[in-house]
């Protein structure tokens, strides 16, 4: 494991891009990379952005979406490819056939598709308080899970109903990379900002692997790096 | 997880034997291997031993121990290295600075070295039909350790006296690469051969991962490949 | 450049193929290799044949052919993807699926096509007494050149009517990949063998680079591995 | 070829920072960096500083030069590591321990230590109007040269006088690695800014591979990323 620990948030947001601009410029040849949605990458994607934009010499990377929460019963596109469109992939004027959509209809081929492409060079992580990462919460998918579906119970669709206009909206089920397809990833970036994140790092880097806390099994992966600004790294 | 499933104990030496040659072949740079000591790699080093004696080419080649159950009070070489010299090492003419040998004055470095010298490529391990590799035995380490003393209970010194010929050889601890050290490494080959392995191999692939039967997390490495022989592969 | 000086023909055949078995293992994800049809890899591939027959682990190898030789005004098979089929392809049962074929049709987009699949993970080459490899005859192409078009002027015409059975199928050009396309690859295994190499093979390793021998702009490749048995190695 | 042509100087340096922290990041092993004194790196240096000065995390890459103009009969450190120090390991606060400082007492072991830490990692290089890059000018070195002393004519004697105070000081001799050194490492960076650079670059990229402009040998490099500004590359 490497620990990055940066000095504030402007240093994590710089670093970050630069770990990912690292697997984008680190190869002439094709170049996959998965990215999340959540709230910590904002201010990595708002600085990777004017590193990327119209940059045709980028043209080799392709991204991936590593869960989705589908709108229920539309055509409508998901809530995390519409938050990467809008955050990074709009911006960054990222071409359309490098992006390679993962929703209801193709999910079960995810990781033989990733396979054939060469694998996940990258993947940029974020991981929540309660150590869940992608759309592997605690009491959802176990250590050995590949890419699957996961219905919502009554708890979670109170939890992600905040997401949607309408009730009717909220999905009955949503779609995950599972932890062993998380694992497959050459490199993982597990990237974490805030007071609110301190323990769960403290857990994630002294503490045992358990599945209570799902994210803690990344800590086995050969090549994890862990990215934290002073306030989340406050504890290690 | 790559699964090779060989049709007879022969093509199951042959390819692991093919596999080890591929880690040492496939630079010219330093190569790292740690390599195991059990029954199960007998007939792949006696395939492997014609290909390298000998053969100054591979001088690049570095060889681990990842466990030692040391003489208890003894200066004498531990019951793992012991073996490897006579199993492999010596019969392969290996020069004697390229076996870097974990021991009890050591261990304790053993993943800073491992890391500064670039990482081992490949790991060949074996797996006890009771879901232990290395030392790391049911009841003894976490998944979250590295490498590690274990202190021998009674059960355990029990176990392995049989490797001893006077009981108070037997010693009070052996050390371990734990299962954070393994999970390091940029290639794991876990190897099995014989009907007494068919039921752990089934559980590796399709069971959970659990640290009641320890290897079950080598699954979720990204490099892993299963090489098993007919038997050990009869049930998957 | 690394220098496998091999004590006969038997180890030299051996060592080649566990350098070819080498590409094909190292990983899960798709390998491409290029393999020449000359005479020195015949007993190289009746090794190779043996160990990769009907394994299904292997279906991600894919091979190319770096050169061809058309039959004139004839839909038939070239001559050196027809060499290959008897010799390896067809022997190894290799799927059609994994043969990437170059002919006069897709010549000029086979740099293209090799970038987008990730490149080749090696080349096995042979090298004439005259220096040349490939395509690349003393007279012919250029460092600097990518894959092309060879014209055969009288000389060349008779030089290659021997691989033809009438005067009519002998054809006015030929494709070969060029040094720059040759050069690209991310390995390249310059193979050898016999006492007609001998000068060549010193001229290589001690001389100078020049267009006069085209091989030798191979030294400066930096991940090239030289097979050589007693007899071609006999002066270095 | 990675050709990437950026709008301005600006970018041109940010990119070019870009590409050396892509080298620093990718893994947490030895990584090993020759970089170049001349004047071209040097906004590339200036916006790489403020990314790797005091982090720690970067202990783990290793700087070479690749070429030194050594002082005339004195144990002052020479040209080349002076400027490097001054232009960038010393604003960039590198230990010490981290330089790997090539002078006239260790030069002809440089290849031999470079393979054994693994190879270079990368080498950013500059180029001259004249095609020379490193030491290798036009007339001095050969394509097949590994790292070597040049002895230096009176006009060579007169070109490096001007980084000189006296005439007594300039040496002899210089000391670089040849082209077979450069072509072995694994990422080639050429970089070039400015009109005066436009000529040579359009050279290197349309021109043939000739020793009368060493640089254009790197045109053959599997893995070459040519930097260039809108200036230097106005022609291509």
């Amino acid at each position: 494991m490497r620990i990055l620990k940066t000095k504030n948030l402007a240093e994590f947001n710089q670093l970050g891009a630069n770990l990912l601009l690292t697997e984008m410029l680190k190869s002439h040849y094709r170049v996959n990379l998965a990215i999340t949605a959540g709230r910590t990458p904002k201010g990595i994607y708002d600085v990777l952005i004017e590193q990327v934009k119209d940059k045709t010499y980028l043209d080799n990377v392709f991204y991936y979406n590593f869960d989705e929460i589908p709108y229920q019963q539309s055509d409508r596109e998901g809530i995390t490819i519409s938050d990467l469109r809008s955050m990074y992939l709009r911006p960054a004027n990222v071409a359309e056939k490098n992006i390679q959509k993962m929703d209801m209809t193709n999910f079960n081929t995810q990781d033989e598709r990733i396979l054939q492409a060469g694998g996940l060079d990258a993947i940029l992580l974020g991981v929540g308080a309660d150590g869940h990462y992608c759309g592997n919460l605690p009491g959802t998918t176990k250590f050995e899970d590949l890419t699957t579906e996961v219905v919502c119970d009554e708890k979670m669709k109170q939890r992600i109903s905040r997401l949607f206009e309408t009730k009717e909206e909220v999905p009955d089920s949503y779609i995950t990379m599972g932890p062993r397809s998380i694992m497959a990833a050459h490199h993982l970036i597990l990237s974490a900002c805030g007071t609110e994140k301190a323990e769960i790092i403290k857990a994630f880097v002294e503490g045992p692997v358990t599945i209570d806390l799902p994210v803690t099994l990344l800590k086995t992966h050969p090549n994890l790096t862990l990215l934290v600004d002073d306030e989340a790294g406050s504890l290690i």
